[in-house]
């Protein structure tokens, strides 16, 4: 049996010239593979995804630890289609042995909406005689309808349609000009478009209408800018080159960099993944975390006017965070030296398709990693920290999310997430009450309050899969000020309280309390401080889900209830608001409730488990967002803690070590590169890196 | 008079052949003036300050308005000058008119301490007999005696010893070699160092007593990691250059960079002061602030065990922000074209010395600025950011604060804070219960749990220095889930509550609700969302003092009761524990308790007013913090919102652009040395940046 598999693996040799390592995202020929085996069984199907069936996770512990002498996983494809009547199968098909291990019709759920079925909509729209009627209302004649637009979204979820029918609403908008940004001229109905008989089912009209906005057009782009005035003139270039190469390697989609070795993943839904995430600890390569994603997220918008309460996308979910990926530009996206990956999809029709670029990975200098000056005698090392970046940029109909997995020679891994794009509009008449649930950004144009909710999915594997999460607070000794244990009031200390079931370990944030989480291996003690070994989840853009318990979004986003649940690792549960969210009522709330519910009181103490960590931030727009948003960071780490016995980064060259003793140090990573930007005196330079 | 003043000003051509701006700091030349003014009436003083008194603010708003035409306000030095018996002399010369214009003796008060006050305590503690007694008795032999060191702390505050005796704690190290880190022997005894009469008048010998470490030496100097296997040789050279030079220009001190432009100050306590910042809006050069600092912090440590509890330093009030500051080097502390300024101080002595190289202004690639691509067509905007960073670093004993003050194109400035260095140890016997209040971070080492608490002084002028503040929380709206108003229970909003009295403007911090605090000019109106003109502080890292009410720290750092306070603007008021910060028993809690309890019921509404946040870390150490600590980075934002109409740097040049109409549009800074990382296809590079 061991044989024939080996076998089989030697039959992962593909096209690209080496074997598929059993977590690569499936290639096109394997999409394509797929799609042929299922055409035989079930002809008529469309294809919603395709994607890698992750072996489990028994599996492939096993085989990461001696893949020569392990059997190597057979590939599988997750693959969703949709057939006549909303119709939804999911299925599994083995492409090693050639064959659909599963297929199933599965009732009453919707799966995500991709590009594709986006892209119809617009179409669809412009022609309906009841949506010409509305524009006409609001003022664009029959012949202006070329210049009617619509983002459709997921319906989310309207209690008047329920889930049996694949619906989207189309938010409207009008472009004066093709090259006009519609987000100036939102129109105020909303018509809802069923997919599977691609037409207008109905339309939302408001109480009070609002006339198409009159406003001139605000734009971004260049010929408009110029227009203005033209591009400012006095930024000069900054170059960024590394002449002798990238200080990272790649085995196929392993990259191996500062100590860390992990494999890069990517798909449909999630976007990046990283999975097997190790860190060479002087010649140990110690598991950190066995896999990290964002893995959902869902964006409330805070308006209670129907039908507003629809605006709540869940866009990894719903949409995708791979489909939506954008094709990445040298110089534009990333600077320096780049290394990109590309994304393969299955399209409607079943033929492979891919994002060239879709992943950028490249290294910044991050400026001072460490330094200490003696005051006695000013001897000083000081040395400047480089980071690796793996991100990919995500279009979500009118807004973009730039994510960044950073990681950091000291052992902290890093996710920034940058928003910017376009703010979702509505319009509003002149003088109209808000009623401070949007803010008029530009003249007849209504930006919505809402918030950006993300979920990341962290499996820790600190030292192996046998993990227990302890929240910890900052707190205050006992003794009161006065008292013989705490005289002078300062005894504090760090309160850990062991989450010891799915229950308990649904947690909020408490910022006063710099509240973390520690995922520990309990059966390995640091040394030194005799904690156990630990990664530390530091995250400070924790906002509440601002929407009611209860209420819509509370019941369909369950995973955004609190900052932190934790599960026992189910092979099963990867998807936080379930595997198809789009048109999920929330009367069972789908993903980590359900979960959580199924055995709320099960051990979760030294054992496999996932922590579910919700962030985000609570936007209230303004008109320097509009017409296109600066970039809004945000940023969480992952620490570790008792995890090494020493600084873990002590070996990387400083750019400048002088000791008292004036004993002559290395300096082997000099920058002799920099200069004073007036010229003129470079002592500096001499007095820093020539000894 | 007018006359006269304008003649005057002509004097204040200096030997750098510019007219001094009324906020730059004292140069040599005028220290030395001031000392020799001094001398003439006061000749036996030491000298422990001379910085520039800053002119009154309403005088400065004046002359910065038309200085053509307006008296350019007299230069005038702020002294404190230390006599026999610890006397301490407040003074102020006008430098211009050659007088001193203040000159009073202030009872029951120390100065901070200088580095030349740090530096004596050494030689003294190793001579005096009590001390060689207790290293014997710890296991030091007197010939050893050239191996122990110390880091003279201030006391802080002792009642047994009050304020009028100027003291200094000697926090005990010893070195085996003289390259090693005594912060990995630390001895358990602490003498108490009398300033005035240099001789130690006590010693703190602990109930349980710690022999001297035996384990070995743990390094970070170059020769050490040799000696454990090298540096790692993996890390390529990464080149940041600006062939065509920086995109800022000085005129003196005056910065202008991407539309902004501030005065650069540095002083001994502050250590950068940025002043009269404001951002060209399409040709009007607006307010933001008048004057942005660190002004003061404190480093509660969490030991209650006697005398733990004094180690509390106020790094800016007791030893000085800019005293300490380091000189910095061309490619090691900042990388790529760079601009310094020195800083000049007086000594003990009343010579003028000057820190080469004290603050380094570099410019940073900031990835992306922002980004949209539309989905029907890819017709997509990139542009990328560039930042402006004013830096310092300073060596507070053991640790590092590494300052970025960092201006970016889209109106927002950051303050980041970077922390490195050593922790502050004390020893611990092998199997010793540290109770919780310290790690044990390497054998025999104990690292005292810490806060670092920094106050910002803000003083904004946004349109005007008339200004009100708001706390602002994202609220839930009112209606209940079901309910005709918020039927899905999603509504939301911004919930401002004005601070109108500096009693209410005490305010914590809430994660939960997101909360920031807005500076607003009320009489300012965005014509657009009709709110009124601000900035935002958006601050996350914000913990409780942990120190309890009452207690010594609570009194003695009264600005770390709350995240904000915020007082009517008063020239005298900069220094937010005091003017003299060292031996304050708190008693009377200086600095802006005080100020507050004089008027709590102020109207501080429309107004010129300061806001003073409290924000930093709560440190529970660990090994990998030893022997040096990895950077820990800290961050804050103040964000313009609703001050412009729009996007205020939609005319940086972007990297790409394309439009759905086809039509050719600029791509003006367009970055050419972008490479992939493993040479072969760059049709990635052809595809962005050529069209």
């Amino acid at each position: 049996m061991a044989l024939d598999r080996l076998k089989q693996a030697a039959s992962h040799v593909t096209g690209i010239g080496r074997a598929l390592h059993p977590l690569d995202p499936l290639i096109e020929t394997e999409i394509e593979h797929a799609v042929s085996i299922i055409r035989k069984q079930h002809s008529h199907v469309a294809f919603n995804a395709i994607t890698l069936c992750e072996p489990p996770k028994a599996v492939m512990l096993k085989w990461v630890k001696d893949p020569e002498h392990t059997p190597r996983p057979n590939r599988v494809a997750d693959v969703v289609c949709i057939g006549k009547g909303s119709k939804v199968f999911d299925g599994l098909v083995d492409l090693t042995d050639g064959e659909i291990i599963k297929w199933e019709e599965t009732p009453d759920v919707q799966p995500l909406i991709t590009m594709e079925d986006l892209q119809i909509v617009e179409t669809v729209v412009r022609k309906d005689p009841k949506v010409i009627e509305q524009c006409g209302i609001i003022g664009i004649p029959p012949d202006d309808m070329h210049k009617v637009y619509c983002d459709p979204w997921t319906i989310g979820y309207d209690e008047r349609f329920g889930s049996k029918v694949r619906l989207q609403q189309a938010l409207m908008y009008y472009r004066p000009h093709p090259d006009d940004s519609q987000y100036t001229y939102p129109l105020d109905f909303t018509p809802i478009y069923n997919s599977d008989t691609q037409e207008i089912i109905h339309i939302d009209v408001p109480p009070i209408r609002r006339p198409l906005n009159k406003a001139p057009p605000n734009n971004y782009h260049a010929a408009a800018i110029e227009k203005e005035g033209g591009f400012r003139t006095d930024l000069k270039p900054i170059n960024i080159t590394q002449p002798e190469g990238v200080s990272f390697s790649l085995d196929g989609r392993v990259i191996s960099w500062q100590n860390w070795k992990l494999h890069i993943g990517f798909n449909y839904r999630e976007g990046l993944v990283l999975s097997n995430i190790t860190f060479n600890d002087k010649g140990t390569e110690r598991d950190t975390f066995w896999r990290l994603s964002l893995a959902e997220m869902v964006v409330p918008y805070g308006n209670p006017e129907h039908p507003h309460q629809r605006k709540h996308a869940f866009d990894l979910g719903e949409y995708g965070g791979g489909y939506m990926t954008n094709s990445l530009s040298l110089g534009c996206d990333c600077k320096g030296a780049i290394h990109y990956m590309d994304a393969a999809f299955v399209n409607k029709a079943g033929a492979a398709t891919t994002i060239k670029n879709a992943v950028c990975i490249h290294e910044e200098d991050a400026g001072i990693l460490f330094k200490h000056t003696d005051f006695r005698d000013d001897s000083v090392t000081v040395t400047r920290a480089r980071k690796l970046v793996i991100s990919h940029v995500f279009t979500a109909a009118n807004y973009e999310y730039c994510v960044y997995w950073i990681f950091h020679q000291d052992g902290t891994i890093q996710l920034e997430l940058k928003l910017t794009g376009i703010l979702n509009t509505f319009p509003c008449n002149e003088g109209e009450d808000l009623h401070g649930w949007g803010t008029e950004v530009y003249p007849g144009v209504n930006a919505h309050n809402h918030q950006h909710l993300f979920c990341m999915r962290i499996d820790p594997n600190v030292d192996g899969p046998n993990n227990t999460v302890f929240m910890v607070d900052a707190a205050r000794g006992s003794g009161e000020v006065g008292s013989a244990e705490n005289k002078y009031g300062n005894a504090f200390y760090a309160l850990k309280t062991k989450l010891a079931t799915p229950e308990q370990s649904q947690t909020d944030y408490n910022g006063a309390t710099s509240r973390t989480w520690e995922m520990c291996n309990e059966s390995k003690i640091n040394p030194y401080s005799k904690k156990p070994v630990s990664y530390k989840l530091v995250s400070r853009e924790v906002p509440e889900l601002l929407p009611k318990p209860g209420g819509l979004v509370w019941k369909r986003a369950g995973f955004a209830r609190h900052a932190v649940h934790v599960t026992k690792y189910d092979d099963g549960q990867l998807h936080p608001a379930g595997r198809h969210v789009p048109q999920t009522s929330g009367e069972v709330s789908q993903g980590i409730p359900q979960w959580i519910s199924e055995d709320p009181n099960a051990d979760i103490t030294n054992t496999d488990v996932v922590l579910w960590h919700t962030f985000g931030i609570t936007h209230f727009p303004a008109p320097e967002d509009f017409p296109v948003m600066p970039a809004e960071p945000m940023t969480l780490l992952l620490r570790p803690r008792n995890f090494f016995t020493r600084n873990p980064c002590l070996d990387v060259p400083p750019s400048y070590c002088s000791v008292p003793s004036g004993v002559r140090q290395g300096g082997t990573l000099v920058d002799r590169l920099s200069r004073m930007a007036f010229g003129g005196d470079q002592s500096g330079t001499q007095e820093c890196c020539s000894k």
